[in-house]
């Protein structure tokens, strides 16, 4: 059985271990924090490639950023990542084929493969967390689009410029139902700059009424987003992955959805492929490439 | 070289020629005004059918509403044709194979057959008349969803409910980008509810600055829609159709939409596949179907 070393390469963490080609996490999970500069992040990974290469068939890469339809490189700028760090030469760091994908896109085929979208002919899984992103499933194939950077979870929540994306554009998706949003939205909501998105989470828990309205908006725009792009996609289902996955009410969010539907009615879910989806979504998907 | 009697059926009128199967049109076109009852639209398709049958291979009915993934039946409601239309059942009417689309997603098929998007990986048609409808074509396929209803343009342009939209929900896409938005852009701008969407088209021509201000709001909407799109499906392009395509400015649009993206550029073009694509869209679909 095919095995990789596998990465999850984030704006804080490095995660790394060794996954077999039916998903299975077969070594220990290392964590590395996130260096700051280009060569950190090749040190980084050079040390684990060196350590393990010898034993695995290829190298998996989930990766913040777009990656391109080829699968070697990150293609532009991403936002939580040193400038510059598309332009690492990953296939250079290693002997045996290193394979990329964006980590949303891996996670929603860890999810498609053996998480919450199994069976589904069109599946969309977000992953709030402190941005939002987005892997979409359509026919057994990933939706990579021209370039590859398909799935961006960029589309407006108002049309006439009220709160700054951090892609640099306006009203974005992300920008009303990522971690962060929530923060965003308690901070209008109290006018108050210092209140976290952990303050809600603990007001709601704590049955504070400001808090819980200021929940429940945020997670209505969640459901007004998934909404669209049920209507768009007509998916079987729409999954929700992310560190604020597990706060949202989903079968709310569901009911929310299929209320105004024009297609027909999704399901709703929460990821269950795990923490390290992104990490066994990259090594299933290239285990699909690699020979 | 295969031949097909071809229908489009819409909430005012009913088309219908000869096609081949290389989309050339080799008959006239006939058109009758669309029949207010099932009976009536029965009737008219029966007739045609009655005449033409005997010289076609197959019939190919391009509709308004959405279609199952069978090309079978019309799923659902469809706000402009009649009470229970989807009840009809097609291929009882001939003794060829009845093939059924959806009208823009035909439309898309032929413009990426014989039009505008000829050549693209990924490309997104929008139909802007009474209504908007929308096509998606990916990898040399349709995408119909797992109902066949994909392609719905009911995406959220605010989330507060202030525009009341054909579906029944709130503030879709649809109902900013559509010849009827423009109409309810101008009633709301000018506070007078007989303003029609030419008169404004009318007060552009004229350099009526107020008329242009309420034009430019609509566009504004349409490539702020088309955005979204592009983040989401990384489009080769988006193909702009239907009766109010001719007026809006696509290198306007394009410079808007290409600002802030946070895929690749994409490309905006008008439709070049004439007035009866979805005819044309649907007997190329059926082609592929009918042996």
């Amino acid at each position: 059985m095919k095995k990789a070393l596998a990465f999850d390469i984030g704006g804080t963490k490095i995660y790394s271990t060794i996954i077999d080609e039916e998903g299975k996490i077969i070594a220990d999970i290392d964590k590395f924090s996130t260096p700051k500069t280009i060569e950190g992040i090749k040190d980084v990974l050079k040390k684990q490639i060196g350590k393990f290469e010898q034993d695995v068939d290829f190298i998996a890469i989930a990766t913040a950023g777009a990656v391109n339809n080829e699968n070697t490189a990150v293609i532009g700028s991403t936002g939580n990542l040193v400038e510059g760090y598309y332009t690492i030469d990953f296939q250079s760091l290693s002997s045996k084929r290193v394979f990329l994908e964006n980590d949303a896109n891996a996670a929603a085929w860890a999810e498609y493969k053996i998480g919450a979208s199994q069976g589904s002919s069109v599946s969309v899984m977000l992953t709030l967390g402190t941005g939002v992103g987005g892997g979409i499933i359509i026919n057994d194939r990933l939706l990579k689009g021209k370039s590859g950077a398909a799935g961006e979870m960029h589309f407006k929540m108002y049309p006439d410029k009220r709160r700054k994306c951090t892609c640099g554009s306006w009203d974005c998706f992300e920008s009303y139902a990522s971690g962060t949003a929530l923060k965003w939205d308690a901070e209008e909501a109290l006018n108050n700059p210092d209140v976290t998105t952990y303050d809600v989470i603990d007001g709601v828990k704590n049955c504070d009424n400001k808090m819980i309205e200021i929940f429940e908006r945020w997670q209505r725009d969640i459901a007004i987003g998934i909404m669209g792009l049920a209507n768009l996609f007509d998916p079987d289902c729409v999954v929700l992955s992310g560190s604020m996955a597990q706060f949202v009410d989903i079968k709310k969010i569901e009911d929310e959805v299929n209320k105004d539907i024009v297609t027909a009615p999704t399901s709703v879910r929460l990821a269950t492929a795990g923490n390290y989806s992104g990490m066994i979504g990259a090594v299933l998907l290239g285990a699909k490439e690699v020979k």
